[in-house]
């Protein structure tokens, strides 16, 4: 049974409270052996990878072993059926449209005391990108991460998946390829993100690492942070879908269940002004639940985890919504646009009844990777701007430095920074001497 | 004696790779300490911030006490005299500037399909600043800070300043007044970013917390990231002068001076392509010294992490400078535009001879809190992004489902998410039963 709340029961504020705190997930404290095997691969390179993939992956590599040739990725790519690989085209190509309006432009002007200002943007020169392997390997995720990278115009894009057992997904290198990656290992865990971040004898460091992982890949992300940029660290997948009662319950139901289906950690939450309407997308999950693949999982999550709120009126909804900051935020209501205007703190937004979550995961064309836990209220998805950095100019000249120098010189006095005003003073007392139009 | 080096040297390589990775900086272990105080801010609130700021700056609050009252500020800022105050205007006034141009725009567009995309930028609801007191309480770092959340449209805006037995600059309470800081706590240490992050009875929780600070100030916002969005962790400041000849050795002595004041792990470097012309600056850092107030402290910097380095030509120079990736890139050279297109890792730029970086610390308009430590690769300065998220907007028609949504299936088949396939195809049949031009 999912959690039942209503705006107007006595005990409302409280029982959302608990929702909002909940704590879905448990981090096995691995930190310790992370930070041993960061210090195995910076120590001996590829010798510890090598070692560390037999040991955890069965897997025997040597150096020229550890990416994938070529021929490799060719006989794996063939494996993929034209159905799939035209989807995976479709996605590709939708999410390279949706990402290439994200870059943004450098801007310089010339301002009324004559210095020149602006900022510039430049990728960073290499990344690499995390793709766990077994149950949780999506191509998806390789195109969403993979992609702003490309169009951000990252000249050495790498890729680390671990292949237990020499297993890979082939649409995973399917998708590798179409998306651009320059190189591909067969490493997983720690071990990837030191590797990633250090570099080898054969594998060069990078300056930004992406992409999910398990407990060992996130704290190992955490220590290399710092030494390189990373993107967040995510936590389960969640879904709030506000609906009224001029939705389908059977729709709303496999929403809320494409969340849950992730993950017994994930949640999915319905918040609608129709009590009646909240019981039928109830007993809609209980029905579908009898026949979906995943249905342990899923019914795990949503009995632990989800819930049906019963709100008064739209503003309730919205303000509750702003509380929770969903990574995901559907908006099946007559005026979904006027409803989002409210809904400030959200990941991603699917306007409508006919923008179910999943069609975001795919092809929509935003990133899937979505600030969790919160997290939206200060956080933003997976961009191009993660593979770009900006860099400020300033270009003064001899009138802007006279007009604007001796307020610099004053600042730099009350702070203490006597070289700071000595370095604008000197350059003044020169223009002083020759008149302010040198230059 | 700073570090002289030259590209034609044997052990070039050897000795440049040792300054790149010298580490300038020992972070004492408080992470213990830290955690102590920040649970005990958690459980006590108002209580343990009392306690500890009595033990801590020697100072006794009550809940009514821990924030200025309007009449105090109106007492500091009493004691700033009006050029201080119109060189804090100034100031402020240019960063507003600069700042402002950098607010990003809503996008949204209709794609050939029919779907509407795009994304919308909204602020946090509440910011909190840091602001250390003591030697390092900068008016100028208030209005780095506050400036580009303001910007921003961050609603609510909160400082803290610890005020050791009572004191305080009265400027920095003025620039806070300027920038339009809402609520200026008597806080400092791990109390203050415990406080900002959880709250207590007295203070409201912000949702992201930017500013400098010591040891125990980084190990707090590590700690409490993730609860909140924190800016980066900074280290000691760098810059990096690359100048031909054809400067005054005594003004780029200056600006060396200018970065090693702050701090004896500061870094100041100088590539030249004139060995005559790095004698001659290093002679004038020497000159300078002799009478600079803060000699010991730019002395030991100097001594301990200064360089001077000569190359061959400024390609070479462009390359030491990416691997160096300095915070502050000073280019005093015949083309520094033409330069500054090769430096592609730097946290701002400062283009010609009459840009001493100083100006870019108080009235230039770019901000002054930069990336330092090489982390230029892939981080960028304070900006008004830092104040603001980003969510993605979606809306599918029946036309742009029917048209993109079985590559969704066929994804989430090959990813074995039933529900993510079935939410499209529920909505599919509908239009298959009704036609497709439904809706």
């Amino acid at each position: 049974m999912p959690h039942i709340l209503s705006t107007t029961d006595a005990d409302f504020e409280e029982r959302f409270t608990a929702l909002l705190s909940m704590k879905r997930e448990d981090s096995p404290d691995v930190d310790d052996v992370v930070a041993g095997i960061i210090a195995d691969v910076c120590a001996r390179g590829d010798a510890a990878l090598i070692e560390l993939t037999s040991r955890f992956d069965r897997l025997d590599l040597t150096p020229d072993t550890l990416a994938f040739s070529a021929a490799e990725i060719d006989r794996n790519c063939a494996l993929v059926t034209p159905q799939e690989r035209e989807a995976l085209e479709t996605a590709a190509e939708r999410i390279r449209a949706y990402h290439v309006r994200q870059m943004p432009e450098d801007v310089s002007w010339t301002d009324p005391e004559g210095a020149t200002l602006g900022w510039r943007w430049t990728p960073v020169s290499a990344a690499g990108l995390y793709v766990p392997g077994g149950i949780a390997s999506y191509p998806s995720s390789m195109l969403m991460n993979a992609i702003p990278a490309k169009v951000a115009g990252v000249p050495q894009l790498a890729v680390c998946v671990p292949t237990p057992d020499g297993q890979v997904n082939p649409l995973v290198l399917m998708a590798a390829r179409i998306a651009g990656v320059d190189r591909i290992y067969r490493l997983g865990g720690a071990q990837a993100i030191a590797a990633l971040a250090y570099g080898t004898q054969t594998i060069p460091p990078v300056d930004k690492i992406t992409g999910p992982g398990n407990a060992f890949v996130a704290a190992a992300k955490r220590r290399v942070f710092g030494k390189v940029g990373i993107d967040m660290i995510a936590g389960p997948s969640e879904i709030l879908v506000i609906a009224d009662r001029d939705n389908d319950p059977d729709w709303i139901a496999l929403d809320l269940l494409s969340q849950a289906e992730h993950d017994e950690s994930a949640q999915s939450i319905l918040i609608t002004t129709d009590a009646a309407f909240g019981q039928a997308v109830a007993q809609a999950v209980e029905a579908r639940l009898e026949t979906l693949d995943r249905r342990e999982v899923a019914g795990a999550s949503w009995a632990g985890n989800g819930a049906v709120i019963t709100v008064r009126d739209l503003d309730e909804a919205a303000e509750l919504s702003n509380r929770i900051a969903p990574e995901h935020l559907e908006l099946c209501v007559a005026d979904p646009e006027g409803l989002a205007r409210s809904c400030i703190h959200a990941g991603a937004i699917f306007l409508g009844q006919w923008t179910p979550e999943a069609i975001g995961d795919y092809v929509g064309g935003p990133n899937h990777v979505l600030p969790t836990a919160r997290s939206a209220r200060f956080s933003s998805g997976l961009s191009v701007m993660d593979f770009l950095k900006r860099t400020t100019m300033a270009r003064m000249t001899p009138q802007a430095l006279t007009a604007i120098g001796p307020a610099a010189e004053t600042l730099a006095t009350s702070e203490s920074l006597g070289a700071h005003g000595l370095s604008v003073r000197a350059r003044r007392e020169k223009l002083n001497a020759q008149g302010t139009n040198t230059g």
